[in-house]
């Protein structure tokens, strides 16, 4: 006999798995009206504390998908591979990584955020190239993939209307932190792209939402075992999130620094950030049989510009001037410069990631909440990293504004985020493990 | 600095104790809608988890009670008590109760409820007498227990209304089977009353709300200690419901049996259980120095036909036939009669009373739902109970019902309600514990 759905409230309450026709039967009937928001935030506040199995995350998973529409990229030949990251501060890697692993050969469909809180979004940065498009349509996304290799866009209404609906919910009930509902969220959005495979970077660190290793680790697994039994090729890597990637931290600024990746240049942590997920996706694309393999391949079309050439296409194709790709500088970053010195001689031994990312907000580069403007020209650049040796005086950051009086304000919270001490620490790996695909 | 209302449920969500304003600004803010029905449920699913220590519970009873208007009995001489029970089967102790301790000179406002699910309530058997209007306005109490020294309504609209909404939020999110929450919905609605002390009665067994007697005596104790934290007089009796209370169940039927009680008649059990809460409630009403006198002192107005008076004068007052005092047979309950008879000689062992509760809602006279209309006519009545010797073939229930096929389908229900053995089992004293008057 079926239970009502107040029974099943209170077996997810008790404790009890509930069956993949159940958490359907929820979903269907928070779709549908039958099951208003009162009851689907007690849920989400029962699953907080009991929590979701593997088999009922996929269900989860999979009615929120199909709340909406997948994108179907069947014609388009290759194993289709995209990357998530969990979110930091300065994490510009998918805008190099898009074009280097579609220009490997794999198809990279990929569907991507807005900045939030102090971390910022793909679409932002992408959105400071001059005339750059990330609304399209679910048609020309498939046809930009196929074309070019690569699409980058933002959520269109069509994609899993469920998780944005639950999503505002869990925002405003304090439900968000949830290893099972933040799987089916993250997953539900990706399988809506068409992928067959997807490599995640979760991210751990201060700057990260995941603030230790263990809970970083408890995602990461998550996501690998329910992703693969949703029928894809998943792999998820650690990565460290204490100091921001990279040196700049903005939206012009950071692409900039993306593309000169692209060339084979850019930041060392940036770099190997992107080649290790890049090749992790070449495998799972079947175009490299190993990472080793992997990593040659990537920067092979680093060094004979293919991989900018597919930036310009991708560019071209949603609407933007391609000329950034071989000129950064014309992404345009305000003029008004203010540094930060160290107040002592030593080494740097940490630049707080979060405050980082605060500051940058605070700059105007990101939100404090959705549909906020964002100034796409503010950002700052750290001169200094984790590691280095400075003297007295020395530059260790400089913040772009458009108002002087406004960046010497925040200069100070700038400064603030960077630790000295007599002593050299070096920084952990950047890579800090890796979820192998199962089953 | 104030924390916001998602910071608020994310403290409860992390076990985090509010502070008596914090309570007060989620309640405020639930009663101006900016604290919509979601993000309350949120917090009632957290607090389902987490609990609320006392002094959470007395702000948010506090909350709820001046949600609405407080009864002003101030004007009336003496101390005002009401007794409240959080139900059982066959349990009409309210309708003999409040006229005995009234006769005895303290003055009982009562504010009941109607039956839902497997328990009768008291105001469907009150409105079983021709004429009683349980709608009375605020000041038609107030002005009746001055007069008469009793008055028995229904929940008006002032009364509370935020424990309304909460509860109809709590009843669709699997939310009421929460200590705290339960204390704040009772004692709210209480408070509200305009009473000086309170005598509860927590039913306890498989009749009952509270299962068990470690649950039982849990609830009691919150609510003594939040009853006595809001400066309240408050004793707590927990008292067994394995089998239903007295001999009847339905509504005309029981209001019967409740005016023999007034008489000195009545089954031994329903007597007994009507006496220990009487007691308690003359001894928190200063008209008897302990339990032995104020016992003394409810026979007395038994006997005397004082109590009987008082019942009349209420009855009046609230427009309903006092005749029926007299002459209880005026209280119509349907001719037809199908008997439940012993299938085996021995003893009867006991009488599940959550299925008799059930088999009576089947024949009509209660609830599955609320704003269901109940028959008042309909009943049952045993005419054994657990302890007693029976010959195979007795009679050890009678249905009443108005079609005698619908009560010959519902007779086999009331007869797997008994179970028997060849050895009489004796069942536990009505009284399992006490919770005293604390602070």
């Amino acid at each position: 006999m079926n239970r009502t759905l107040v029974e099943l409230l209170a077996a997810k309450r008790d404790g009890e798995a509930l069956t993949d026709a159940e958490i359907r039967h929820l979903m269907a009937s928070f779709a549908d009206g039958t099951l208003p928001d009162y009851q689907m935030t007690a849920f989400l506040m029962a699953v907080f504390f009991r929590g979701l199995d593997d088999a009922e995350t996929v269900a989860l998973t999979e009615a929120m998908l199909h709340s909406g529409s997948v994108v179907d990229l069947t014609s388009i030949p290759g194993i289709k591979i995209d990357k998530h990251s969990t979110g930091g501060v300065g994490d510009k890697v998918s805008i190099c990584l898009a074009p280097l692993v579609a220009a490997c050969g794999v198809p990279v469909p990929m569907v991507s955020g807005r900045g939030l809180g102090h971390t910022g979004g793909t679409l932002d940065k992408l959105e400071a190239i001059p005339g750059f498009r990330t609304d399209l349509s679910a048609d020309d996304f498939a046809r930009t993939v196929g074309t070019v290799g690569t699409c980058m866009i933002g959520q269109t209404k069509e994609i899993a209307p469920a998780d944005r609906r639950i999503y505002a919910l869990r925002d405003v009930t304090a439900t968000v932190e949830s290893i099972p509902l933040i799987v089916a969220s993250i997953l539900s959005k990706k399988l809506a792209e068409g992928i067959d495979g997807l490599v995640l970077d979760v991210k751990v660190g201060n700057g990260a939402f995941m603030k230790n290793e263990m809970c970083g680790r408890e995602l990461a697994e998550k996501l690998v075992a329910v992703g693969t039994r949703a029928g894809k090729k998943v792999v998820a890597l650690l990565t460290r999130m204490d100091a921001p990637l990279g040196v700049a931290v903005g939206n012009a600024i950071e692409t900039r620094e993306a593309l000169e990746v692209l060339h084979g240049g850019g930041p060392a942590d940036l770099v190997e950030c992107t080649l290790m997920l890049g090749a992790e996706m070449l495998v799972l694309g079947d175009k490299a049989k190993d990472l080793t393999e992997a990593m040659a391949k990537l920067r092979k079309v680093m060094a004979n510009g293919s991989a900018a050439r597919v930036m310009e296409k991708m560019i071209e194709a949603q609407g933007g001037d391609a000329r950034v790709v071989s000129k950064p500088a014309l992404l345009e970053v305000a003029r008004e410069v203010v540094e930060v010195k160290a107040p002592q001689g030593g080494f740097v031994t940490g630049v707080n990631a979060r405050a980082i990312g605060l500051a940058s907000v605070a700059m105007g580069a990101g939100r404090t909440r959705a549909n906020q403007i964002v100034d796409h020209a503010v950002g700052l650049a750290m001169d200094a990293k984790p590691g280095d040796a400075v003297h007295k005086g020395q530059v260790v950051a400089r913040l772009f504004v458009r108002d002087r009086a406004r960046g010497e304000a925040l200069a100070d919270r700038v400064a603030a985020a960077f630790r000295y001490g007599a002593c050299a620490e070096t920084p952990g790996p950047l890579l800090m493990g890796r979820v192998p695909a199962c089953g």
